[in-house]
């Protein structure tokens, strides 16, 4: 069994959504009677690798702790969509052969950025038809090699529709490197009651 | 398949490792254009489910972002001690089959307390001859229900049994109601880079 570890490393010098957000990771070394670490967090819920949830962007939509695991563990298909220069369309998407319940991980040229870069705003995004396409497509969850999705499309509109039809948004994985074809998927987002997003570890089992 | 979360919920409300941090889970809407909701973060790095790395006791030891993964997904046996009123001996693991590279989970009443208790300083820990015992069998991973492993022992001579034979330790777990049985597990603690420990989900899956 391979293991592929598709997370981003979550540190103070890491890449931010439009680099709005700040990373704390805070470690204090003590020597009292015995020699210990421990550490401080503190960080958006939408750090390096994370889950959006409905309730990100719907009122009434379900919160990170509702979603079934299941929606983010099993079959997954990793595309190449590397030759793209801005969005990825339906029709770029109309060559792959998607399976209903697939988990579909997009790997763009984004995966190519250092993990500390300055955020690139004109990261390959997932246009509004793409996602229309996906929905239709019946896929369990949707995954992206950026810290967002969509770039500023008004109304959030690839965020929603995902998000209105029980497709959970992965958002921050790392694919350099990946071979683009189909692997087993865990991803789990930490528990956090109540919250529209998580932070998570996302992994790939060579099958 | 049958999958069976057991990380304890994050939330403001939670109990902490005794009662000495807080945790802030800070939620903002917005609605400016549009409808969002957008979360901060504030926590230790040993909050809820979580799994502390060599480096948590010992000045050279591993971090938690470079243990292999393999060491905290595989077969794992979950163990009945909820008999056992303070603490886990090596006498009362010898009846239990514990194969090498089993990881080994540790269900004791420790379970049974909620999750927003007030921390327990009475919980059932590991002892040191436990921890020795588990080292010898060559165990890949321990968990345990409880926000620590072992009370108030002279230099945290039961984190480092574990630790200095690279066994990560995962603490946090919620296993009540759980049947007592071997399962497939999967922990995918938070990349953290650097740090002694992250915060992760835990999951068990039926065979």
């Amino acid at each position: 069994m391979k293991i592929i570890d598709i997370s981003w490393p979550i540190a103070n010098f890491m890449t931010t959504y439009k680099d709005k957000h700040s990373i704390k990771l805070q470690q204090t070394e003590k020597e009292e009677s015995d020699f210990s670490r421990e550490s401080m967090l503190c960080f958006s819920a939408h750090t390096g690798t994370h889950v959006d949830a409905p309730s990100h962007f719907l009122k009434d939509g379900k919160t990170i702790d509702t979603i079934a695991l299941k929606k983010l563990i099993g079959q997954c298909i990793v595309l190449d969509c590397t030759g793209l220069k801005e969005k990825i369309t339906d029709q770029d998407l109309a060559q792959f052969e998607i399976k209903k319940n697939d988990i579909v991980l997009l790997k763009t040229k984004n995966s190519a950025l250092p993990i500390d870069a300055p955020f690139d705003k004109n990261f390959v995004y997932v246009g509004k038809n793409a996602a229309a396409y996906l929905v239709s497509r019946q896929i369990k969850a949707i995954g992206i090699d950026y810290l967002g999705i969509e770039r500023n499309q008004p109304k959030h509109e690839t965020h929603k529709l995902f998000l209105q039809n029980d497709v959970p948004i992965i958002e921050g994985l790392r694919l350099e490197g990946v071979p683009s074809k189909r692997y087993d998927f865990f991803c789990l987002p930490l528990k956090l009651i109540g919250l529209e997003a998580a932070p998570a570890r996302a992994i790939l089992i060579e099958q």
